[in-house]
């Protein structure tokens, strides 16, 4: 068996996501001009990819079809896909990780059935409990910043909360090419006594961990998470859940209060007429497809999530993460700082 | 001693607040002219009241003036407050609604200030474990929702959940003067097993209390707060508080990224002077002054907590809260309500 995640091949789950083989092939083309040298496995219904790759002439030539003869459908329990692992394309897209045929793994089907297959084919990392679900969103600043977890873990210790930053950081330096990430726990405040005896132990200790390839600043409230202040947001998979949703309904409850305001008289819709590039600028920042690829972290073995309604822009962005992760070999990336980690703090500390 | 709560004078603390007392006084006198028959204790510097009160000569009909010589500060410790609550005009105010002399207390100073000298002046309520801080918030329904807990208890089980429930809709009835307030508890997903143990059992007691002034409607998620599903949103003070400030700071950034596209361009800033009375309908209705008035609910006596940054109209509208509070004596509602959950509820799954 060739080592993990060494290939630098990606492979994509063709057929999963709600737009269709046409959209994810048409990503793949324009991630394949992107980023240079790229190869691909494209896994899913061998007829089907390769009518669709007719289109695409010069994506033959960097890809190969592994042929999958069913699809995880978007409705489905986690368990219910894991059965179906070795027939499916999502499964058998992060089988090829498994084995070494392909660096990540990218599907933009359903997320549930992705982490519980992903756990089960690739195991956590040796030195990680509880992988994360990390996702790329925008903020005012001048990238993007990383929020792990996002809901694969309803509740969170304080070793949960560490690994989870030393990932985030590890995900920053290779998705947003900083060296040294600025890593902050969501709180409901910033003085040192507030939130929960996990949180607070967890910022003891990072706060300690100065050796680690992060500069960590403490607490940071919901209020503050895109203000461009920090480039890692770290918490629970219930806060952090809670925190992205929210922030998503909101950003659209604005926005639907703004087209009904725009709507309300025709003087309105006269100035959202001529104003219209810049309410388009505005909606090219929030679009999801230009922040696409959420990652799992803590896996021996790397695996993208795409947005299930990305178009073939978001799919490129989404193997572009995934390129980069493997370029950057981030798997090693967080076991060195985990070993690191490990190293400075005394044994007893990491049973707290 | 008279009874807590029965008079229908509100104690209104003068000098707390960003703004000072000016807007205070301005709030008050707008308030009284809003709610016909309502009288005030004003609580504060007594010559700095008098001489405020010259410019609302119909307000001194309405008003006593009770004397405090000190003021609690911003950023004053709670602990540091409860001691002076004796002196301070947010102590005094807090204290008339124990004694009796007000059915009210209204502040625009310190929240944790006046959440700690509340709990301690006034005490919890029989048959609930923890008070909490509710809010109302804006919506795209027909009414403004009731969010709680919205930071007072860090980590809640699954009766401080039904307690919330119970109190929150108890609120929404008389806030938003709802006969059936739809009721849902915040979660990660809609599905029975989402979620942790709390809030699933939760659920399930919430949802045999059929026999509740409530219509429960089980889990809602994070995107879909504003949307005028629920009248009330029930959570723990952690994830409530990421919750609302993840919201707060979300239609911020989307107005600062609004605000950086109008600019852009000549074009984009005639598009916007055109289409301004939208964008100021859109800022009115986000105001938080048109949705002023947090309530600590749970305590023997009721206590409304203005924004620090209130206007004149945010003030009156904290006051009309403490209004029909008092009106619909909401402290008995809650009693009423919890003993008919209790009545129907085995007494070993209280303990649960």
């Amino acid at each position: 068996m060739k080592p993990v995640g060494t290939s630098p091949r990606i492979a994509v789950d063709a057929m999963g996501g709600d737009e269709g083989l046409a959209v994810m092939l048409a990503g793949v083309a324009r991630a394949r001009h992107q980023y240079e040298g790229m190869r691909f496995l494209l896994v899913g219904d061998e007829a089907q990819i390769k009518a669709g790759l007719e289109k695409h002439p010069n994506l033959s030539a960097a890809s190969e079809i592994v042929h999958a003869p069913e699809t995880v459908a978007g409705t489905e329990k986690p368990s219910q896909a894991i059965r179906r692992a070795k027939v499916t394309s999502m499964g058998l897209a992060i089988h090829a990780v498994k084995v070494g045929d392909a660096g990540a793994a990218v599907s933009s089907g359903n997320t549930g059935a992705l982490m519980a297959m992903a756990k089960v084919a690739l195991r956590t990392m040796p030195g990680i409990d509880r992988p994360a679900l990390a996702a790329l969103l925008p903020s005012l600043g001048e990238n993007d910043f990383v929020m792990l977890d996002l809901g694969a873990n309803t509740e969170c210790d304080t070793q949960n909360l560490i690994q989870f930053a030393v990932m985030g950081a590890a995900y920053a330096r290779t998705a947003l090419e900083l060296n040294r990430p600025r890593v902050a726990l969501l709180n409901i405040g910033t003085e040192d006594l507030k939130g929960t005896d996990e949180i607070r132990d967890a910022a003891t200790m990072l706060r300690e961990a100065t050796y680690l390839p992060m500069d960590f600043r403490g607490f940071i409230e919901g209020d503050r998470l895109s203000r461009g202040e920090v480039d890692v947001i770290v918490c629970d998979g219930f806060s952090g859940n809670i925190a992205l949703k929210t922030a998503e309904g909101t950003a659209r409850f604005v926005g639907d209060l703004l087209k009904r305001a725009f709507t309300s008289s025709l003087r309105s819709k006269i100035g959202f007429l001529i104003s219209r590039p810049a309410t388009e600028l505005l909606k090219h920042h929030l679009d999801p497809n230009n922040h696409n690829g959420a990652v799992f972290l803590g896996l021996n073995g790397l695996v993208v999530k795409s947005h299930g309604s990305a178009n073939e822009i978001g799919v490129a962005n989404a193997i572009g993460v995934a390129a980069k992760m493997v370029r950057d070999d981030l798997t090693r990336r967080i076991t060195d700082d985990l070993a690191n980690f490990k190293a400075h703090v005394a044994p007893e500390a990491l049973k707290a």
